[in-house]
């Protein structure tokens, strides 16, 4: 039985990393036999492996999440100097979101966000404000609730312009120079 | 004839307010036959009035936006003061998407967003910023692609919470504390 699981482990991985590909090429209309193609196995295969098409985009944006930004993530908390670490954290998030738009639109269509994975990075979030607001390095009224706002502030942006444009990080800028200490203004509860 | 006309625009009017009371409790599935018995018309009057239920939509969130935000925005450029003018337009504008987010949300379903009313909008805000940085009270190097994306962030906030909570001023707070000549590190182009 063993090398039949095996097998089935990697053709799951591949038509996973196959669907990343095409449906950020050709977005939620992407066919499924051009995933299946690419990945090297029959539409039979694929469907055996995935119940259907929401559960394929779901695998492939989890593969996204773990092989791109949760590296960037965990790059971030380990780095030293806790403003640099949240915003190199803010950088990579938002790029994620610019570089996998197409992954995410056809996830949002089908009703497939991954849950998981977004409480995994709001939680390092979460961490990564909590410390640089210990440290004083961003401004001290912020709660931890403003964390998924200030997210989704910086992805609304993507909305507005070619994401491959990298002027998200104009947005990333601007909302720092809010985040700081010195510019800071109380908030309103 | 003149006085059957001013019976049509009487109906229209009262159709458009009636719509956008019920769409405003009740959202996108509102029934018609309900937005017709407030007006206190018949259903085929309605039905003579608006061709289908976008240009129902449409009427009645362009109504909103003529008796709610145009006074409040115009009110704002008369102000003398360039920042007090820019932030109380900055909070009636979201106070309008978080008052009519239901409307909105039933105009983005059907497609019906006016596309008139928002170009409008954005032009005052467009002149209100333009204003405010040639005064040097706020950060001197925004321009004037700026402007939609920063009113997306905001408005993108309504969509995290309760919009009657109020909880939204707490990022325009937030970006004016971003938006302050004296927070300013330079923006990435």
């Amino acid at each position: 039985v063993r090398p039949l699981r095996a097998d089935a482990a990697r053709n799951y991985d591949r038509i996973a990393r196959a669907a990343r590909e095409v449906y950020a090429e050709l977005g939620a209309d992407a066919p499924l036999d051009e995933i299946a193609h690419r990945a090297g196995v029959g539409i039979s295969t694929l469907f055996r492996r995935f119940e259907d098409k929401r559960a394929l985009v779901r695998a492939a944006l989890h593969l996204g999440f773990l092989e791109q930004l949760v590296p960037q993530l965990e790059e971030a908390l380990a780095d030293d100097d806790p403003h640099r670490g949240l915003m190199s954290a803010l950088e990579a998030a938002i790029g994620f979101g610019a570089a996998e738009h197409r992954l995410l639109a056809a996830a949002s269509d089908l009703g497939a966000r991954t849950m998981e994975s977004t409480a995994e990075v709001l939680a390092t979030f979460t961490a990564l404000f909590r410390r640089a607001r210990e440290a004083g390095v961003i401004r001290g009224d912020l709660v931890d609730e403003d964390v998924p706002r200030i997210l989704a502030m910086l992805f609304s942006v993507l909305a507005t312009m070619d994401p491959s444009s990298g002027g998200w990080r104009r947005y990333i800028a601007l909302v720092a120079d809010g985040l700081a200490p010195e510019a800071a203004h109380p908030l309103p509860a």
